[in-house]
C-alpha cells in the first residue's frame, strides 16, 4: 500500500550507531522551501534539550527541516546537552545550506547520557546527501524505541484547486499518558496555511488524540508534536473563513486520532484496547479527572487483563478521582451492558463473558450530574508490561 | 511470643461461611465497659455501608464493641446494605445486652454483593458466647483477604501509676494508597483518655503511617482506622498538659507505623520495600505530591523490581507531579549514592549494583527549593502483582 505523502517533502535515514549498531537511528525530513510551523510540547517540567531548542525556534512560525534520532533522549544532560543539540543542527544547516534556526531537533531514547557526538556528526553528511532515498515509513522505523511497529497515517482532502495531503509519523509505546509521554509525532502537509491557524488546529487535534491516551500515567521529558505546512499543494490558501478550514481541521484530527490509537495498540504488553467514556459530568475537567483515574488504576487495568467485568474497581476509582460523585446516580456500562445503576449492581456480569475476550473494550461511566463528557483511550496491564519495563533502560 | 493485650478487652472469632467455608471470617472485639472512641475513614466518595454507619455512631465518642468480617465489603449495596449492617449490630447488641449504637461494624471483601445475612445472623450467637476464646492474632487472621500474613503490633508505656498497653490489629495488602485503601485497622488501649484527645492523636498517627504508604495508588471504599480507649489500665488520666500525653502519642505513632510497614511488606507481589524521602520542598503538600508521583509511577516501580537504579524515571515523575521543580537544583540519591545533581547524572550507578538486590531501598529526592519534607513507603511492581489482581475478584 502506497502511503500518500505531501508534495515538496523529502526524507532520509542513516545508521549512525547511536545506541545499537546496524539499525537506522537518525532521520531527516526536509521541505523544499521553509514551511509554516506549529508545535505542542511536554508539560513535564523536566524538558529534554531538543524540546527546549524546538520551543524556542518554533516561535518564528517557520521551519524547513526536522532531524530525529532514537537511542538517546538528550534529557537531563545539562548545558552540554543544549550545546550538542545546537551543534548538530548547525553542522546539518551547513550541509543543507539553510539557517540552523529552521531546523527542529527531536530525540528519544535513554535519559541522562551525553549524545554520542563522535558518531552523530560524521553521519550528517550521508543524512543530508541521501535526501529523497527514504520513505516516511523508514523515518517512522528510525525513531522506534520500545515500539513493536512503525506508526504512520495519511489523509487527503479533495478541493476545487487540487488535493491537499496530510501525513503523520509518530513513535510511542510505553509511558503514554494524557499530555503525551515519550511520544514524538511529526505531521506534514502541503496545504497553504499560516502558522497562526496551524497552531489553533494542532491544539484541538492534540487534545482529542495524543492527550486522550494513557498507558501508565507517566509523562516523559521529550514529548513533541510538530506540524509543518509548506503550501506545495498549489491549492487555495486556507483562511479562517474558507470552507476548507473545517475540512482541514477534521482531516488533521483524523490523522492525529489514528496515530494516537496506534500508540495505545502498541502499549507495552497491552492485550486490550480500552475506551473510557465519561458522560454526565458537571465540567469537562471533571469528566477528564474521572476518566484518568479509571484509566490509570492498576486494579482496573489488571481486571481487564483478567477479562473480569470488575465494575467495583471502576466505581472505586471514580470515587477517589477527587470529583464529587453520587453513588446512587452513577451508571456503569461495559460493552453496552449496564452493570451498576441506582446505587446497585445489576448482576449482569455473565452476559459479558464472551465480549470481554475481544481485544476492544468500551467502558461508559455516566455520572448523571451534568452535560459534559470526554473520551480516553487506554490499555490493560499485563505481566508483559512489567517484564518490558523492568528490563528496558529508558 | 506473647503479644501484650490491653486490659478489659475480649475477643472471639467464628466461621460464618461468608465467602469461603471452614475459615474464620467473623470477629468480635468487646470492651467490658464503654470505651472512648475515635475513627479515621476513607476519603473515597463511594463509601461502604459499614463506613457510613461507623462514621455516624462514632460521633458520640463512645463504643463498646467492634464486629469485623472478611469475604464481603458491603459496598455499593444501596439501602439494603445499610439496613443489613444495622440489623447485624442490632441482633448482636441484644446478645451482648448493650445499645447497638455502641457497636462499630467493619467489613472487607467483595464489592457489590449483598451480605449473606442467612449465614451471618445465625453465627452471632456463637460469636457473642465465645468471647474470650480468641486472641488478637485470631482476629487479625479472620479479617485477612489477599493478605499473606496477619498484622498485629503492640507497645507498652510504663508510668508511675502502672502500665498502659496499646494494641493494633490490621489487614491490607492490595490497593494500598495514601488515604488508606482496603485497609482496616483497630487500635485498642487501656489508657484513661477522652475521645477529644484520642481524635487528635489518631489524626497525627494516621497521617505519618497509614496515609504515608502506597502500593498502587488506589483507594478503597472501606478503609477505616478505629481507636478505642477503655481506661482499664487504672493509670492516671492522660490530659493535654500531662507528660503522659506525649508518651502516649509517640507509642500510638509507633504502633501505627509498624502496622503500615507490615501492610507495605505484604503489598501484592511486592519484592522490595521502598522508602521515598522528599526534602527541600517549599511546602509539605509539594513534598507529598512529588513523593506520591514517584511512588505511584509504574515505570519507577518496575525499574526497582528489575533492580535498575533508574533515576531518569524518578526525575521524570518529579517533573510531571505538578509541583514546580528546577532540574539544575534536584538531587537524587538511591541507597545513599548520589545519582543526579547540578543538572547532570553522576554516572555512579555501578556502585549500586549490590545494594539494589536488598529488599529495602531508600530513595532521597532533594528539590533544594525550601525546607519542607515528607516520607512515603511503597513497593515495586512485579509480574506477581498483575497475576494476583487479574485473578482476584475484589
Amino acid at each position: 500500500m502506497e502511503i500518500p505523502s505531501p508534495k515538496g517533502f523529502y526524507y532520509s535515514t542513516v545508521k549512525a550507531g547511536i545506541k545499537y549498531r546496524d539499525r537506522y537511528d537518525l532521520a531527516l525530513i526536509y521541505s523544499k522551501k521553509p514551511a509554516q510551523a506549529a508545535g505542542v510540547f511536554t508539560t513535564n517540567q523536566i524538558k529534554a534539550a531538543p524540546v527546549k531548542v524546538c520551543m524556542k525556534r518554533i516561535k518564528s512560525g517557520f521551519a524547513q527541516a526536522i532531524i530525529l534520532n532514537s537511542g538517546n533522549a538528550n534529557a537531563c544532560t545539562g548545558k552540554k546537552g543544549i550545546e550538542d543539540t545546537i551543534e548538530i543542527t548547525e553542522k546539518l544547516a551547513q550541509k543543507l545550506n539553510i539557517n540552523k534556526e529552521l531546523i527542529l531537533p527531536l530525540s528519544t531514547g535513554v535519559i541522562g547520557m551525553p549524545m554520542p557526538m563522535e558518531r552523530i556528526l560524521p553521519a550528517l553528511n550521508e543524512l543530508a546527501s541521501n535526501l529523497g532515498n527514504a520513505e516516511p515509513l523508514q523515518v517512522a522505523q528510525a525513531i522506534m524505541t520500545t515500539d513493536t511497529f512503525p506508526k504512520i497515517s495519511s489523509k487527503q482532502i479533495n478541493t476545487a484547486s487540487g488535493v491537499i495531503t496530510i501525513l503523520g509519523i509518530c513513535k510511542g509505546a510505553g509511558m503514554i499518558s494524557p499530555n503525551m509521554a515519550t511520544m514524538l509525532s511529526v505531521i506534514l502537509t502541503d496545504a497553504r496555511i499560516d502558522a497562526e491557524l496551524l497552531r489553533e488546529a494542532l491544539k484541538i487535534a492534540v487534545s482529542d488524540s495524543f492527550n486522550s491516551i494513557t498507558v501508565d500515567g507517566d509523562m516523559s521529558t521529550n514529548d513533541t508534536v510538530l506540524l509543518l505546512a509548506n503550501g506545495e499543494s498549489g491549492t487555495d490558501k486556507i483562511e479562517r473563513k474558507s470552507p476548507l478550514w473545517r475540512l482541514f481541521k477534521d482531516a488533521l484530527n483524523e490523522v492525529c486520532l489514528e496515530l494516537a490509537k496506534l500508540i495505545v495498540k502498541d502499549g507495552e504488553g497491552a492485550t486490550k484496547f480500552i475506551t473510557i467514556n465519561v458522560r454526565g459530568a458537571k465540567t469537562i475537567a471533571d469528566a477528564k479527572r474521572v476518566a484518568k483515574a479509571v484509566a490509570n488504576s492498576p486494579l482496573v487495568k489488571t481486571a481487564f487483563y483478567g477479562e473480569d467485568p470488575n465494575w467495583g474497581r471502576i466505581i472505586a476509582a471514580a470515587g477517589y478521582s477527587g470529583v464529587p460523585v453520587k453513588e446512587e446516580k452513577i451508571e456503569i456500562y461495559i460493552n453496552g451492558i449496564c452493570l451498576f445503576e441506582k446505587g446497585l449492581p445489576t448482576m449482569r456480569e455473565e452476559e459479558l463473558k464472551d465480549s470481554l475476550k475481544q481485544r476492544e473494550i468500551e467502558v461508559l461511566i455516566n455520572l448523571n450530574l451534568g452535560k459534559s463528557q470526554t473520551r480516553l483511550f487506554t490499555t490493560d496491564l499485563s505481566e508483559e508490561y512489567v517484564r518490558v519495563n523492568s528490563a528496558y533502560r529508558t
